[in-house]
């Protein structure tokens, strides 16, 4: 695969040196990641239909890489918690992303509809005194109450977000006997306003659970969060919604498409 | 700060049971995360001029928060990385998180203009035979020879990112002799071809670091990474660029605009 390839198969003569050992394993490393990468691509986007992968062997051939760097790579996907092995079938495709919308503001249940039936968790709602950050965000007086909602968001019933979310309560008020179990805040803020949502800034970060999150989302210690930051606004340009989202790293990607000149 | 502070405040008659010292063990711990998130943003959105944080009383009136769930939520913002306590001094903000732009097409460099010098080490440069996924998203035959790239990308000397980069032949050949050291894939692709680049199609996951990797980031074992997968396109449509980029997660966020109507 790689061109370092061709250096594994000329190992040099007699013994080899123990830097040379270092950099044999260090390659052989780095072509497992490579061909790791291009393997989770393919399972994520359903590359594998049967839900098996190929047998190492013909992976080997396919990727003119070695036995032990296939192994290597399948490795780290397991790790992943992406693929595993079965005795007797080979190694299954586990995984299970959903496809976030990156080029549209939109809810959970809107941009997972194909997916499933996205359900919430109500931990927490009610009126709260808003922090300075928080007032000055969604441009209400410091201390004046919004309201604050806490989500575990469950696609198909498995955890995949804790949501955090701030509202003045001049709007938020209407939403306080919502079916929030069962429906977006987008959508019920467009319903009791009757006005369309406009932009939203966002901000998204890798982050590692702390424990107590990582029980809430029933995930390990640790385990890599998609963190998102979004100010929602009104059409006409008014902050409504300042939400705090940990997304499950290995139940979400966020997808979408760049251009060059805006 | 939440609604929830005023359960605490009303702790009922008697010893408390077992089940109201775990609510109330979930409420803290609930609060301190909700704390944490609202100073994580200011602290990184340089809402600290000075790098110190407030005194732990002054931030207990200031968030209406008790200083058990203070001192809490420090320690999540600690275990992130984002601060440190030192002795005599308080809490400072030791986190560098850098902007990378979500709203355009951007090179590293380019997008960090304004934080620095970015520079490449490239571990590994040469023509490769694609594999069938390379191959198929590149548009090119399959084990034709593409470029392949992998660099540990620094701002001012300290990892950021791990990038494999597959490029066609014909375009990448003009690479081979460019100094990659110092310039963005995506200039050079524009110098060389003397043609701009139109789109991208990206998606972005977190996920744990594998024992390599991290070490090549020179971060912690397990920690959270920004992974993005990124096919670019020239203006005319042509895929000549396939990447796969660690981000350290606590060097990077990920930045933009989204609107609701396309």
């Amino acid at each position: 695969m790689a061109p370092t390839d061709r250096i594994r198969d000329h190992p040099g003569q007699g013994a080899p040196t123990v830097a040379a050992q270092r950099t044999r394993r260090r390659l052989r490393a780095d072509q497992a990641r490579q061909l790791a990468d291009l393997l989770r691509h393919q399972l994520l986007t359903g590359g594998f239909p049967a839900g098996t992968l190929p047998h190492e062997s013909t992976l080997a051939t396919d990727y003119r890489a070695s036995r032990n760097t296939v192994r290597q790579a399948l490795d780290l996907l397991r790790a992943e918690g992406l693929v595993q092995r079965l005795p007797g079938v080979g190694t299954v495709v586990v995984a299970q992303k959903y496809p976030h919308g990156l080029d549209r503001l939109m809810g959970l249940a809107e941009t997972l509809r194909e997916h499933g039936d996205v359900t919430n968790e109500v931990r927490t709602m009610g009126p709260a005194p808003a922090p300075a950050p928080v007032a000055e965000r969604l441009h209400v007086p410091p201390g004046a109450d919004v309201l604050y909602i806490e989500r575990l968001r469950r696609l198909n019933g498995l955890p995949l977000s804790l949501d955090l979310t701030y509202i003045p309560l001049d709007i938020g008020a209407a939403l306080l006997g919502a079916d929030l179990e069962n429906t977006d805040v987008f959508r019920l803020l467009e319903a009791t306003t009757g006005r369309r949502l406009g932009h939203a800034e966002i901000t998204l970060e890798a982050v590692n659970a702390d424990a107590h999150s990582a029980t809430v989302l029933e995930a390990p210690r640790g385990a890599a969060v998609l963190m998102l930051e979004r100010l929602t606004h009104l059409a006409d340009g008014r902050p409504v919604d300042l939400e705090f989202i940990r997304f499950r790293g290995d139940r979400i990607t966020m997808s979408g498409l760049l251009h060059r000149s805006l």
